[in-house]
């Protein structure tokens, strides 16, 4: 996978990019203001098994015997139950893990090799973690008074900083962040990514304008950090794997995964700092 | 390790296990009784870190990079968030567990080397879950009305089940149970071990003398299937190891994790069906 570093690769690849991020916009936006929570929820959870195949793919790539069907079946069930807003939630999650650990193991008794059982059952859960549990959050958001809004605003601030991290990197881009990591990644994308989500998170006063200029201040710091964060990290797991791109799904995007990594960190934060302040309240 | 088969050997150490296991009892009874909540909580976050402490070791000696003191320290805190109460609990945990998921993320982008990161990070993530978070629920059954008693009753049918597993399995043990992951149980063993769950799972009408029967003959089946499971996937994380004992913690009984691994998975099965059924409740 050479990549040519010509101008006109450079400049289309950068529309590329910006088209698949206003589809993707479009679309979520159609399934927030035209259908219902549940198209939403449904939504969700299509992105959910799309990442936790490629997650499973990926760790398989390193030779490790991961639950693929089950650990994509398990990652399922916990925003299924967000949407049906199980009561009490916390004892219901419980016994889906609980259930979720015994079946791992059982299914483990029945191989042969258990060299490596342990690293297969780590992974799944991680996988179902990181993927799923945080990626309900989605779910969990929408489903709040205003929650439609929150949406636009999380995918607005988080991707923007995407965006803005880019274009601000591959122009004044001179110190590296983690070579080792992200390569291409400066520390002059990162404060941009950084400045991009402050300035977008300020101008959702438009549509959010019964909260103060001081909490959306706050919130841009938040996504600002988490998103690049969220990033990182995903990077870093596709480093461990020996991989650039988590797999093929949006036309110079990669995979489902490089598309939602910002948004798995950045959406639980943003979740908990709307909670905490009940910006959520309508007056 | 070399285990001699001498009779002498395996009496000394059939007392030594029972012993061993009276000795348990009775510092658990003792904080339950004569201390309060918080010694008894103390004494569950001793084990816990115990607990996670030779997991991580066994992980290491697969040449895995855990992050041992900062797993321990979160590991810590779900046991503590649960005896202060935390309200709204949700999302502290969330809190809790998305901090850790961030700063395991950022301390690996400090180090050199990124090829099994995903590996140690998903181990040290799953050592909390399967030790911590599971071992909380002690904490939770305790700070039940009547917990103390909820307690004893989880000890003795667990540890019984334990014990009524080993000593059937040596008397009357003809067909293996799985023999590559422990291969010392048998089929007769195991059945012994759910039958004298049920057993002392009746008898404790005694000191349960508001709770039916029927439940707990149920209690008994579920702890009866849970405990042995428990102990199961703990051999097959040893196995996985490479490891016979997983520490030396008490004679005769290997590690910490030898001690609890039955009671990690029986206590949640408990909790789950005590609030299923409020059993708990006073008349």
């Amino acid at each position: 996978m050479i990549k040519k570093e010509s101008g006109d690769l450079e400049i289309s690849n950068t529309i590329k990019r910006t088209l698949s991020i206003i589809l993707l916009l479009l679309v979520v936006l159609l399934s927030i203001f035209v259908f219902d929570d549940l198209v939403f929820s449904l939504l969700i959870m299509l992105f959910i098994s799309l990442g936790l195949n490629e997650f499973f793919n990926l760790i398989r790539s390193k030779g490790i015997d991961v639950y693929k069907k089950l650990g994509i079946l398990i990652g399922l069930i916990i925003p299924l139950s967000i949407f049906l807003r199980f009561k009490p939630t916390e004892e219901w999650t419980l016994l889906f893990i609980l259930v979720a650990f015994i079946t791992f193991f059982v299914l483990q008794f029945a191989k042969k090799d258990h060299t490596d059982a342990i690293l297969g059952i780590s992974t799944t859960v991680f996988g179902v973690i990181y993927i799923s549990w945080l990626g309900s959050y989605f779910i969990k958001i929408k489903l709040l008074p205003n929650g439609g809004l929150f949406i636009i605003f999380i995918l607005l601030t988080t991707k923007m900083a995407d965006v803005g991290a880019y274009l601000i990197g591959k122009k004044f881009g001179r110190h590296k962040l983690l070579v080792r990591i992200s390569p291409k990644k400066s520390i002059e994308g990162a404060i941009g990514g950084f400045l991009t989500s402050i300035i977008f998170s300020l101008l959702s006063k438009f549509y959010l304008s019964d909260i103060s200029l001081c909490h959306l201040f706050i919130l841009g710091i938040l996504v600002g950090i988490s998103s690049q964060l969220g990033d990182l990290s995903e990077s870093l797991i596709k480093r461990s794997c020996n991989v650039k791109d988590s797999g093929r799904f949006i036309p110079a995007q990669g995979g489902v995964l490089d598309l939602i990594d910002s948004l798995l960190f950045s959406a639980p934060v943003a979740y908990l700092y709307i909670m905490a302040y009940k910006l959520y309240m309508v007056p």
